[in-house]
């Protein structure tokens, strides 16, 4: 399996080169059956080598800023467990689909003993609202599909990643009758005021980040949590 | 029919009145049976005098801080289509309720190839949403009555504009007993930085909306959609 | 019964002492079986002594900045009738548990004559969003425990006292794994701005408060009201 940074990277690369493209709508998905997307930034954080950890950090914000602002829409499909990165890739979507019963989303940092930073919050705010946001990041929820449909976390539950594929089209689909121009205007401007937080204060949240992950304490936390998994994973 | 910019204008100098008046309450109706007020603001748009369609912008300005701050309640009668300019003026009433379940209500601008003004999309947005506005007015999504209620766009959904008149009485009655001062400081409170914003950047708003309508392609764009509506008409 | 003041300065010296210890979770409720703490607020606005009531109020402010802060997890048990400041310290909670079906909560300011301040409004925003608090706050609802329900102004209606506290201590308990600092600094994050505008205008928002009290219109409105609740108490 290619690293998470690697796969930012990629991502990254192909957001360039759509905006460069007449690309009229974009679906994220994952093609690992269990996993979607950007779950396991953990490793990148648990005992990191300076130079690529801050690599890291700053290939997920200008990947989170490029995907918050495509001027084509985009739509998730969600199509295995969703946390933390994985989380906030599908939240900066203007469209979220996902392949229940039995996978879920939601912003868990907390329960990492790290803090999703500022850009998450609002990514998932927006989306749900102050209440549900508040309520979802300081419990570190994992939502199953139903619940994440009840709060619109997501908008639409099916039964398999065919079926959300279809919905995905659908959703692109009226586009095809809207002017891109007045769309993406309306798009960015209802995005402005969140992205623009990142866009301006990307070397801070870069710092912040940097010294709350090298605390004794919350690298401990981290090998525990890394220790849990293989746990799980053994069995 | 008069022009939309007369209609404005009627609005205008009646708010005015009322403001006035010792008015406890407001009901913002249409006595056409098939569309609420301002739908057809595109007419005003196309191929514009340049001193008429600044006379409209400006009174639709006007209008609707004079609508959204009203000391008195306000509650529109929806009893038939409300796109764009008619959605709008729904919004600033403090109640809603929507003849069903053939008439529909939107904000459709991004589909006739125009952009919905930040106040626009602020009367929106504190109806039902940042999550839910976003995704109306970047697919100009036109909501039957019962879409409408789902996400609280409108308040209830009624059989007959009788029915919908006797509601609205309903609605008003309940400020029988409560003192209008306190009421009145109370909805400022809550509307007062979305208004602020157009009341300090009015000719800025103008300058954008001039600027953007004037464009060749959105002049031709807005030539084919009333083209389209008279092949409608002519069925 | 003790006043309202010695109430609040209980309150707030209880949230000092746990802030110290190491205070993993708060459960807020009343030994009175039929009002939720705070309702009574307006006994200490009518005729008011200057010296007192404007202790009344900076206790009040203290009170609020001080729970809606906490470090450690707090949940309100509604086990009675909840309006004014009762439904401000609720609203302050993490989480909201209602007794039902008889009790009821809500800012019920206007309907006594009197405007909920910023921060009551922000409160009551942060939880139900823009369009319930704004229609909420205007008509000085009182919100049965299933409307409560609805809108989420409390997360769980039960059927009995014993059964809320079951529920308060099970979402305690999901903390208890969680690490208290970054879930303490996701909290202070989302209310920063909130509870902000009170820390920078405190003496503002006492002279707003006084000012507005000692109208002798609103003197007799207060007066009247409590003559009101005199004449039900009586029956």
């Amino acid at each position: 399996m290619d690293s998470i940074l690697d796969l930012l990277q990629s991502i990254s690369t192909a957001l360039t080169t759509l905006e460069k493209s007449k690309c009229r709508g974009m679906i994220l998905t994952s093609d690992n059956p269990s996993v979607f997307s950007a779950g396991l930034d953990i490793l990148e954080m648990y005992k990191p080598d300076p130079t690529r950890v801050k690599d890291f950090w700053t290939t997920l914000q200008d990947t989170w800023i490029k995907l918050y602002t495509t001027s084509f829409p985009t739509v998730a499909v969600i199509n295995g467990h969703s946390p933390a990165g994985g989380c906030l890739l599908a939240l900066s979507c203007e469209y979220r689909i996902i392949v229940g019963p039995k996978n879920t989303i939601g912003l868990n940092e907390t329960k990492l003993g790290i803090i999703a930073p500022r850009w998450f919050q609002d990514s998932m705010r927006n989306v749900i609202g102050e209440r549900q946001a508040e309520l979802a990041l300081t419990t570190g929820k994992m939502f199953t599909a139903d619940e994440a449909l009840k709060v619109n976390l997501v908008d639409e539950v099916v039964a398999s990643k065919d079926e959300a594929t279809g919905r995905a089209i659908a959703f692109l689909s009226q586009f095809a009758k809207i002017p891109p121009l007045p769309r993406k205007m309306t798009k960015l401007e209802f995005r402005e005021a969140t992205v623009n937080w990142l866009v301006n204060n990307k070397e801070k949240d870069l710092q912040i980040f940097l010294s709350y992950i090298n605390q004794p304490k919350v690298q401990e936390g981290l090998g525990m949590y890394l220790e849990s998994l293989k746990k799980k994973s053994a069995k």
